[in-house]
């Protein structure tokens, strides 16, 4: 029957055992934006021309989240990350910025939390640094898009 | 004019001078939800009837995250935070969970980045907790609902 | 001769070299209780009759710490943990609680460590969370009960 | 009626608002010891008597875990610490160490936990240290001694 | 007479007491370089002509340094850092960068050591960006330009 | 045409994708100096004579340091450490001291970085505990000595 791996046969919540997995090669990729006003959108690629400085630390951010990943979600098992890329572009139609992550691991578990995990702060990071002009601006759609590897092979997202 | 306060004259990102701002009471709302299939959403709440888990470590972990949000936000100021508190609402309509997060501080700058990382890091844990059934659970619309205090007085989401 | 592995032959701490040793299966258990007032665990366990928290938080934290043990004991080497389980259990007759944890890791080096911040920490948040009603609880008996795998072999506690 | 401040009246786990309380100066101090074989104790003092090592090693380990409480222990608030001390002490009867921690903050909550923690992470290094050459070593009786300042005022342990 | 603030009576190292000391208004300044091959320090600004992405990644790197310096520094004090700015200037004639920070607080302890961990923390990142091509890289002459505040008064760098 | 790794084509700062390069033995060695007052390095050393603490300290703070290089620097792979090891020598002609370090491990990618973070760190703790007495001291002349193994073999600093 279908169940959730982090919880017991009693009902606690457990970093499930992956000793018996092989170590295989891993990848997920996962994505989402933050909606600004058109003058709020200006204003970083204003800036951006520049110094590229929002983006930038965005992505810094995102990266650095993407190591942390298993010290701020309970139950992930640490991982040595191989490659994180993070994508970051601006959209005026939407207006604002698409933001999607690559995670590439060889382990015994997934790398998908990392992928979201980067994904997530990197918008919190540009959100931060907006912020003061713009607080209505709203973080969307953080999904995983794809992953590659591991017992349940590859999967990717519908749409 | 406009500017964003995170981004120097000459185009660099740096931490805003705060000092001369006095310490005022600060409190900032956010929220942000989980769509997931209606299945998942049983299985979690089946469950949690029992022991609760997947929703105590997300907010568990979402608490834990807000006192790491000067770790993860690049040009964040550390906070004393007075208080975290986490709601995280099942709906069957979404059908997923609502998560919101309410953060309190005394100190010379705002309490908003805290309430969105917390959100943010709750629903990575309802994601994480629940992917190997639903890997196409979305997280969407992480935004601030209110903030009061600081120099720029109280604000609210327009809906 | 006996001497300690952690301290060079001109009497320096150091993180041993491990490097030539192979990676095999590691498992370590240990254990630890929080000793209280009777009123202390009835409250605790009246409060988790109803939503499991403070036996809830106080797993969530010990695995998160088994996580952080390379970060807060100066001499552990870094481990990809692979498995962490913690058991809370309630004891009348203590009274207080029994904490246990099994951590599991394929590895050059062994998982005792983590075991037993693992048990420590969770003790910790068991004391945080009702100090408020007990300031005379106390953490006894925090030991390693077995391991198993390394060039030493399997070991166990003498009772 | 008693409760338990770390828990909702709904049950939910949250770090308590202390944004009313006023700043004072709080003091907490807390002990524990780690019980060992007495050749594991003079091979730790003979090394000791060239560079203190252990001791030292176990100090700094103790200070710095007592700055991560709030990393560590889901519902502590953050606190500027103002001053922590280790005390470690071998002790032939034992045999052993006594291992203490004084802890002093202005602040709007209390300090225990900061020596709580310094006390349990200096035990598990003193563990960790010696280890290899004794795995039977026990944590015992890590306790609060006394704690100063705040609403509730001054405690001391019973015995 | 003169001694070291960090060690006890009796020798041990100890995080200092701050708690009788005011809260001031503190600031200090601190500088590094890193000193290249010619072509190495054409290839970061030729990288950077297009996207900065080296001296910005260098940028965050030491902004969040600052704020882990308790984490790092064993004896150091948490601080609530108000402020922290890097600038990170190339110098054809060095060649390389020079790299410096000013910090801000308003607390009972100052801030030099934030500001010399910043320093360091982004001539590592600097090597670190740039290594494979330039293993050679020196990183010189840390040090503290200026502080203003506290007990003892301002200080300023002979030279 | 030589090219800066941690730069993509477009020229992003990304974590370059290490997947494909085997696991091999990697070494590095890494050194640098804090300069200081005469009086300063026999202060010091005069405490040390009792109790070592101020090179036990940096050690300490150095090995610790290493651990978290991947956290601090923005671009850095994690690595599961094999070896670390600090040597501080004490030099009267300097007057100051010789910080070195050797770190090992069996990875995809180099150990360079923890090596020199590993070094600045412990001269960074040095300075610290001495500043109360010299604020004038200089950290000098942090660099890589050696690394061996890895696509690109071994190398050895000129002079």
């Amino acid at each position: 029957m279908t169940k959730l791996t982090h919880i017991s046969e009693t009902g606690e919540a457990r970093m499930v055992d992956v000793s018996e997995k092989p170590e295989t090669d891993r990848e997920a990729r996962a994505e989402g934006r933050v909606v600004m006003a058109k003058e709020t959108l200006d204003l970083i690629l204003r800036g951006d021309a520049k110094k590229g400085d929002v983006i930038g630390a965005a992505r810094i951010a995102g990266i650095m989240a993407a190591k942390r990943t298993a010290d701020l979600i309970p139950l992930c098992h640490p991982l040595m990350l191989a490659k994180i890329i993070l994508d970051i572009t601006p959209d005026h139609a939407l207006p604002g910025f698409h933001v999607a992550c690559t995670a590439k691991v060889n382990a015994q578990t997934g790398v998908e939390m990392e992928a979201m995990t980067a994904v997530s702060v990197a918008c919190l990071t540009i959100y931060d640094m907006a912020k003061a002009v713009d607080r209505g601006m709203r973080i969307e759609n953080i999904r995983l898009l794809s992953k590659k590897g591991g017992r349940t092979g590859d999967w990717r997202a519908p749409d």
